[in-house]
């Protein structure tokens, strides 16, 4: 998807208002389909379909899916239901299926009777996926090659397939029910013999993904081996399609976005920040806003209820938003690395003794390092050096309960198949504010009676 | 770089004891080199080097790169001087360049010698790039060819050339001075008649990046017109190398962990979360604990100079935390979102008056969201409905004062070339808590006397 760029909208007006075909079909076929998309996502809904209708069926489909998402649902609505039907069957199936995912079912299964059989069984195979599993991210477009042939042959095989640009580059070795045996890279084929047989080339046992797996561990497989595609196979081992390099790289700048904005407390926007409705974002922002305020209301009640601490030690009360902060950061930092680290695969849910002795040791460290600081600006208020002790007391207890909150959290919602990054920061700030003021509440009685 | 895979260890050590040469190798030469990697990280230094010098140098040039690269820079430590010249002369050209880039300079200058002339002027190129430039990025292997020989030649020479997988798909279509001209895939040659001239199979006018373009703007090209490469250019159009899709998706993955963990106020680790040294971990997070510290620090100074307000309302102390967490976290929101939209391209510094005046709506319409509930609250504790109006009209100014700070400050940060996920979220939240403090007093003072 593109940003939209203004600039060519005045002289595609212009073209539209002359009748200028010739001049409209030279953008639409020129030029690269995402700077197509770029240029006339300003023009409204029927002068696209103007724009994409002078170029032919095939580059339509290269062009659409350059389009917002948002851009790409008002266009199938606004679109003549026919021409719908062979732009679909003309688009590649990974595009195809993040668009059929955006749209009303009801409307989906009034579209699909008009594209031919063959790609109907693939979408409703790809629709059938779990989202943010291999099987969502993957297309069904794939070169294949039998084992038994040579080198020569397999190009010549090759030229007749004639695999589109994103899928030709690694071809995979199936036997005859499918199974996945192997794949050869167009490099090796092309470095090869032509005599040499593709079961002497190919590399066999190639690492692939099940259909079901997230799509978080397609990512660091494909990080992890530097691949261009990497193939999704099903409990048979057969192969089913491929997850290529684009779409992961799609998927990791996506799920990076969401999980930063869940790390800030919004839900995430799932589209570009300019182009979010203003009602949309109020909800996304509002809903979390309003759990951590009747969170922040629990804080004041318990603090409502404060002893005869507070009112004869009057000083007491200028800490509070340094002993809130101290906890809310300490343990805001430990839930976003436990955050980054499950997501990256750094460290897995099994690791969890490991982490929790880390950030155990840290809490201490950190705890240490606060204390001294706050000890020194207690004894300008507290009226006398024991009274002071209450501070760094209580900032050393909320720096470990951050870093211990912090750490657990992120591992629990994992532990419960929910996304670690989910809720976390916002929870890890609220328990520590409210265990964080009870606990100065304790301290300051214990001391000051 | 892999996490490290136990699993083979012991095998590995056996084999190590009993000197079964044809076991190692069999380990070494077979296995993905990720795979290589992940199962020997466990191993100590003079073991994996043992292990690695049974392969040939091109495969040890392979299975390197994958290790973490604390471990390589370990390595290179122990390793033998010559051996490690040859080894860098085989290793591809991205990868050196990152190794290089983390050992003291001085011992590169020590091995540097013992590289091949041609790597060497290749080396002090890289090496002389910024960090976060498409110049570090780019590796200077790739496929290139004159304008006016056949596809069928093309294929031949390319025979010949053998480039590495990565960079063998798109060939670079220079003229004699070495100006980009265009670039042909594979694909294309693959599928034309081979008599046709790479002029007319050719695409003009390629998208390229500059080599002191910042590295975000490639990653932002190459996702949207979904290359497997794209050629790096000097000034004058020349080609000086190609960035390819995996060193992309590594950028991008750090980034994003870099930003989450800078969202989340800790300077980031650059390290496996569970490898980084404890001391350095507490470095990275005590230095913003204590500049957090500071500013909360200010907060109650702010607040022990407290005017009578306090001391006769104790029930307004109840409230301080609430207010203070409806500032921050509607500032936090604002800045992660502003934050992530400049790092994905989504809006552009350019943009600023548009994003300030949705950040102006929402702030109005999330304060007066937050503000009901406050007055409520509020009305609980506070001994009439007219005192009570402090909290929802402090409420609303807060959220609106963390939406404006919030957007605001990203976007300077962005203006003067900081990086706006640096520090904006700690920032934003110190400086709401402050001005939300002396607003909070302010609005007492006028309702309360």
């Amino acid at each position: 998807m593109v940003t939209a760029n203004p600039i060519l909208i005045p002289e595609l007006k212009l073209m539209f208002s002359e009748g200028d075909t010739a001049g409209l079909r030279e953008v639409a076929e020129e030029l690269h389909p995402a700077t197509v998309a770029e240029f006339s996502e300003g023009l409204d809904d029927q002068e696209i379909w103007q724009l994409l209708h002078v170029a032919a069926i095939e580059r339509q489909a290269e062009i659409f899916p350059y389009y917002s998402m948002t851009r790409q649902v008002e266009l199938v609505k606004a679109a003549d239901r026919v021409h719908l039907g062979s732009l679909l069957e003309w688009m590649a199936a990974d595009n195809r299926d993040d668009l059929l995912r955006e749209l009303d079912p009801e409307l989906v299964d009034e579209i699909l009777p008009l594209v031919a059989k063959a790609q109907r069984h693939d979408i409703r195979m790809l629709l059938s996926c779990p989202e943010d599993s291999a099987g969502a991210l993957m297309t069904t477009e794939y070169a294949s090659l039998p084992a038994e042939i040579t080198a020569g042959e397999a190009v010549t095989r090759l030229r007749s397939q004639a695999p589109n640009s994103e899928s030709i580059y690694y071809i995979y070795v199936l036997d005859s029910d499918r199974t996945l045996l192997g794949f050869v890279s167009l490099r090796d084929l092309i470095m090869a013999r032509p005599t040499s047989l593709v079961s002497d080339l190919m590399q066999s046992d190639p690492i692939s993904v099940r259909v079901e797996e997230p799509s978080e561990q397609v990512v660091q497989k494909l990080a992890r081996f530097d691949f261009i595609a990497i193939p999704v196979v099903d409990d048979h081992n057969r192969l089913v399609g491929i997850v290529t390099h684009d779409d992961v790289l799609d998927a990791v700048r996506q799920d990076a976005t969401d999980d930063a904005q869940r790390i800030g407390a919004i839900a995430p926007l799932g589209e570009s920040y300019l182009e979010a409705a203003i009602v949309s974002m109020t909800w996304k922002r509002g809903v979390w806003l309003m759990i951590l305020f009747a969170t922040a209301a629990v804080t004041a009640m318990v603090l409502a209820r404060s002893p005869a601490a507070f009112q004869t030690h009057m000083w007491l009360v200028a800490f509070i938003p340094l002993i809130i902060a101290s906890g809310g950061n300490s343990g805001n930092q430990s839930a976003t690395l436990v955050i980054t680290a499950l997501s990256t695969g750094d460290c897995r849910l099994a690791d969890w003794p490991r982490i929790l002795k880390r950030e155990c040791v840290l809490g201490l460290l950190l705890g240490t390092l606060l204390a001294v600081p706050g000890y020194c600006l207690a004894l300008v208020y507290a009226p006398d050096p024991i009274a002071a002790i209450v501070i760094p007391l209580t900032i050393f207890g909320v720096v470990m309960l951050g870093t211990m909150v912090g750490s657990i959290l992120p591992l629990l919602f994992r532990s419960v198949g929910l996304d670690p990054a989910l809720m976390s920061n916002p929870f890890v700030s609220a328990i520590v504010d409210i265990v964080g003021i009870v606990l100065y509440m304790l301290v300051a009685i214990l001391f000051l009676g």
